[in-house]
């Protein structure tokens, strides 16, 4: 390796700790501005981040304005950073994995940090990829991006779905475009044998949730002649595929027209029988529970209530009020499936809230099956954030 | 219901919330023992636990020996226990969360606690039923119990391997004995397509190790053509079951020469081909990397190392050890999957072990499956102890 082009970024005493625990973040009252001031730095910019000892610690890009100052890229001296050769290389590794898992090309192909590409999202289906960027950093390299992705998977199109909240935090502006060929409006793609179309320009995040993919099997096992809830369904993942594998009827809840006539339309193509009901989910469980009706199976998957530290004391009792009103629902017998995917909640706060839930109406919940993300959305052990989704199964018997 | 048969335990002021919030146990130091002395009974004595304003909160049963005083069995009124009614009721119910489950008959009927009768362990093997129980309200019961299986569901035998270390904690003596019927010395059982010999008159624990089942299973996916190591194998189960799914190279290492040679035999049944490796697992791991030995997938599922509370510092140093010497051996983009069934290991604690044995190794260690208990173990929600098995597949590439 020759001399590296980059400047350093030098680290006070005892902070690169936990760089070399495993993590990638500088945080900017890490750094030591005297040395190197944080204001020398464009967002974007790429550096060395060194020790108060010089010691190289990896290549990171920078964004002087946002909390997390630097991300680590590489922390190999051959992998600098700057054009598409890490990216490359990246790409490859992440494939292999999902190559080695998947039998079909749908699935989150990059997670970020777990995939060593810190605040790069690339979903796959099949032929079309949809990316999303959250950081300054990822932003500025988005042609090398580009270019690995041809080089690598080599598909027919892609589509940036620059327009989560995060970007905000890194001061980006929300974006949804075209990087290369024709994106269609929606892509069908195969879940357990169900067909679904996805609409990734306008669709929630990249239009398709893989991380609840392993969950929703694992569901499957207890559906046959199950009459299954389906709540904040979106596209009717869990449901549908809960009606292919034999339930006896399935019912999907959403605020979303749009999202219900989606639902519709799958399920004719796939031959499938689905009730929607349009509505706020609390609105709509409780008028449920109001006509008395019961279900086998309930999911209920939300959006995240607790998207910030802040938003806790708030999101939590959403999550408590919501397994009351999910649960009032359970058949005797049967199955709440409870999910979060806010990173904030703790699991044991929903496991206690399906807890409560049960006990206040004097039943007995044991919890079967402790689902996570899918193997295509990797943990980084250093780095807590990467490991966000829980979905807990509780079947519900007397006491 | 006619008045209770069964004298009071009464409780402290506020001791019955945790109680009241789905806990089933009661610690010696929440009884109000000047109105109710626990010397006033015998261990295995049933009872009513009240709250000091008399409110009924279940019957339990006692050990006023133990430091766990008093466990629920039930909370209705309706289920008074003392004959076989209440243990048929809890068998049907357990019974049907199994069959809704497994095509197959070999499954954990009973885990305790979770399926609210504590102290009672009832393993299903096809037509034999093996028992467990560790505590003495239990142990007065067994007439009850085994009168219950029988009615619900009629085995050709019944074997008591009451011989856990658990026991002593309630004074109660260790043995196996038949309850009923001709208990073969090994049963053969199959697992994803292969047949094991399990031996449950003196194999480790009831013989099987049911909770791993759907851990085991999730690995398939992963081992076609894979050299894999299988540390701490018992019978073999996570070897076996990947050289039927395609492993290239299976080996198996345990202590046990008896365990080693029913692995050879299984694989002689079903047509495969395993190493075996007879020696303690830290000597064997270091003496296979001494040797420069590489492995696509490497599982680690030992014997819990931290079986009180006590122990939780020694016992994390063996489980870092362990995974450092296990890391060492993983293939470039290989696996290592690594288990603990201690409860006292907190869930981070081993992610961080794995993590730390990667860096170590200028290694980046993705984890990519989180298992826990096969659904046969449910989790009570109100009882942490019930949640102790942890299973993290961790894919390690370059850093």
């Amino acid at each position: 390796m020759t001399t590296s082009s980059f400047p350093n970024l030098k680290l006070k005493h005892n902070e690169e700790r936990r760089l070399a625990a495993g993590h990638q973040w500088v945080f900017s009252n890490e750094v030591d501005t005297a040395v190197t001031p944080l204001n020398a730095f464009k967002a974007g910019d790429l550096c060395r981040v060194v020790s108060d000892r010089d010691k190289f610690m990896g290549f990171a890009y920078i964004n002087p304005h946002a909390l997390i100052s630097a991300r680590i890229l590489s922390r190999d001296p051959n992998y600098e950073p700057g054009d598409a050769t890490l990216f490359i290389h990246r790409l490859q590794v992440a494939l292999a994995l999902r190559e080695r898992i998947y039998p079909q090309k749908n699935y989150r192909l990059v997670y970020g940090e777990s995939d060593q590409l810190p605040g790069l999202v690339l979903d796959r289906f099949g032929e079309v990829i949809v990316g999303q960027i959250s950081t300054a950093g990822m932003e500025a390299m988005k042609d090398h991006i580009v270019a690995a992705v041809k080089q690598v998977i080599n598909p027919t199109a892609m589509l940036w779905k620059n327009d989560s909240g995060a970007r905000e935090l890194e001061g980006l502006e929300p974006y949804v475009e075209t990087a290369f060929g024709t994106v269609p409006t929606t892509i069908t793609i195969e879940e357990s044998g169900v067909r679904f179309n996805v609409p990734v320009h306008d669709g929630q995040k990249t239009g398709w949730f893989f991380d609840q993919a392993i969950n929703r099997q694992s569901l499957l096992k207890y559906v046959k002649g199950a009459k299954v809830l389906d709540v904040f369904s979106y596209l009717g993942a869990w449901g549908l595929t809960a009606a292919k594998a034999g339930a006896s009827e399935v019912t999907c809840v959403d605020s979303s027209a749009k999202a219900l006539e989606l639902i519709s339309q799958a399920a004719q193509i796939n031959g499938l029988t689905v009730n929607t009901i349009k509505g706020d989910a609390f609105d709509v469980l409780t008028s449920l529970h109001q006509q008395d009706k019961k279900f086998d199976v309930v999911v209920i998957d939300p959006p995240a209530f607790i998207k910030r530290k802040k938003d806790i004391p708030k999101g939590e009792a959403a999550y408590k009020r919501l397994n009351q009103l999910a649960m009032q629902l359970v058949e005797r017998d049967g199955l709440l499936v409870s999910c979060s995917c806010s990173y904030h909640l703790e699991p044991r706060v929903l496991v206690d809230a399906v807890q409560r839930a049960a006990r206040h109406l004097n039943k007995f919940a044991q919890i079967i099956e402790v689902g996570g993300q899918s193997p295509d959305h990797p943990i980084h052990p250093a780095i807590a954030e990467t490991h966000y989704l829980k979905a807990f199964t509780a079947r519900v018997v007397g006491d």
